[in-house]
């Protein structure tokens, strides 16, 4: 599997897990010992893992919350580190999201979260990437 | 100097550029050699370098365009890539950026730029960082 394809099959597994409130798998998700930052659509930046995970579970506890689909989605690879950039649709929302992994003992670890509102690509959203892939 | 304050410096630079509409200097800040990605407020994702070098020509090119300043940088350095947040002042708006920079034959290219409308950080916005540091 190349490192796009993990940084896209992690990518993917962050979107499941936001999807499906399994704030178990969230914590998994993000590094332990790489230290996080996380920038939710129009909040300031959150730069302790504490003030993250927090984040998460005020997010994922909410019964309000609506589903989040992640489309489009392309992977950058670099020297021990890879981010991905994707659309995510928010209920009628469409916002573009910057998402970085870092390799940790041969997985890949998110170290920061940045999404926000944005007007849709020229060309129509891409279809959702991989449908299905972490079912 | 460390990575951090190489990483921070670049960052300056980068706003340097965009606040003195420097498009020469523009397009050496950014990588020639690694993929690069640019969301600008609101804009879908932009993902070759020449349509990231024309929206920068574009924006530059405005006499319209405000005056950008950086306030509260911080880098989260990695093996051969560090990524910068900050807070960005733009008229009377608030923003905040995702910078990811990579390292090139020993200086630090950028790769990736985010940008996004966003709250006031809840402890007041910081001052801006090394004020003066690039004249």
């Amino acid at each position: 599997m190349t490192v796009r394809a993990q940084a896209l099959f992690a990518n993917e597994a962050f979107y499941y897990a936001f999807r499906t409130r399994d704030i178990v798998a969230m914590d998994e998700i993000w590094s332990k010992t790489t230290p996080v930052a996380c920038i939710h659509p129009g909040w300031s930046a959150l730069t302790t893992r504490e003030a993250v995970m927090d984040s998460w579970r005020s997010l994922l506890e909410d019964p309000q919350s609506p589903e989040v689909y992640c489309r489009g989605a392309e992977a950058f690879p670099h020297v021990g580190e890879v981010y991905v950039f994707c659309y995510e649709t928010v209920g009628s929302s469409l916002l573009v999201a910057t998402n970085i992994f870092v390799e940790e003992s041969g997985s890949w670890k998110l170290v920061h979260h940045h999404a926000g509102l944005c007007n849709p690509p020229s060309g129509g959203l891409p279809e959702e990437a991989e449908p299905g892939a972490m079912q």
